[in-house]
């Protein structure tokens, strides 16, 4: 497994940079997106550092899609939004600015009219602590 | 396998509506999307009909996933563009159109600013066509 010591999301998964945790197995992370384009916007990553979805083995792509299923049914079962949003950008033009492949699972709302490139911008931290408390609960 | 006689995605899987095709296994289809956000947007599907990301069951998932990865692979090779998105749609509020679970495998260019949610515009049929044909190729 490749861990890149430069790598903000290689620094979560080995704890040195903190985050909302949702969920972890042997292969991938779950953690709340700290800029969140809506509540329970949340990030999925596999544990082995590859920058996107072309140089990423399968077997990680793979482990990463089944635990953004599983947030996505833990995020609808707490917060039921009216619909989900699974996206995942690769490369510059894509907006993708952590280069370590990460799958966002982000609930929608009716007309909230998201762009599909956004600026970041960070949440309140307390509500997003909250929120990953909810959720946390019901990762099954 | 479950096979819904009224869902469109099921009735390109049986044929009985055509679709440029990008590749086929025991588990999924990927073809062309008609109504394209950028050139060589394409879709990848389970062959099982389940209505979105919770229904599905993670096999099926998986399988799409699989897949949708081979087809941003091809499609990088085909139209080398600056970037590529995944996106993959649940309920109305993300403007899912077919309620069979799909995976949107979209090339990106520069400052294409495209709207998270869209409006179906379909496009050159010729032009999807010949863009069909070239990634075929590069599909592995």
């Amino acid at each position: 497994m490749k861990h890149d010591p430069d790598c903000i999301f290689c620094q979560i998964i080995s704890g040195d940079i903190p985050c909302f945790r949702l969920y972890e197995d042997a292969k991938s992370l779950a953690f709340m997106d700290v800029s969140p384009l809506n509540p329970g916007h949340a990030l999925v990553i596999p544990l082995h550092h590859a920058a996107n979805v072309f140089e990423s083995p399968q077997k990680w792509v793979l482990a990463a899609m089944a635990t953004a299923q599983r947030i996505a049914r833990a995020v609808r079962e707490t917060l039921h939004p009216p619909g989900m949003t699974l996206y995942q950008s690769n490369g510059a033009a894509a907006a993708q600015s952590v280069m370590h492949f990460h799958i966002h699972v982000i609930p929608r709302a009716h007309g909230d009219n998201l762009p599909m490139n956004w600026k970041l911008k960070t949440g309140d931290l307390d509500e997003i602590a909250g929120l990953a408390a909810r959720i946390r609960v019901n990762v099954n």
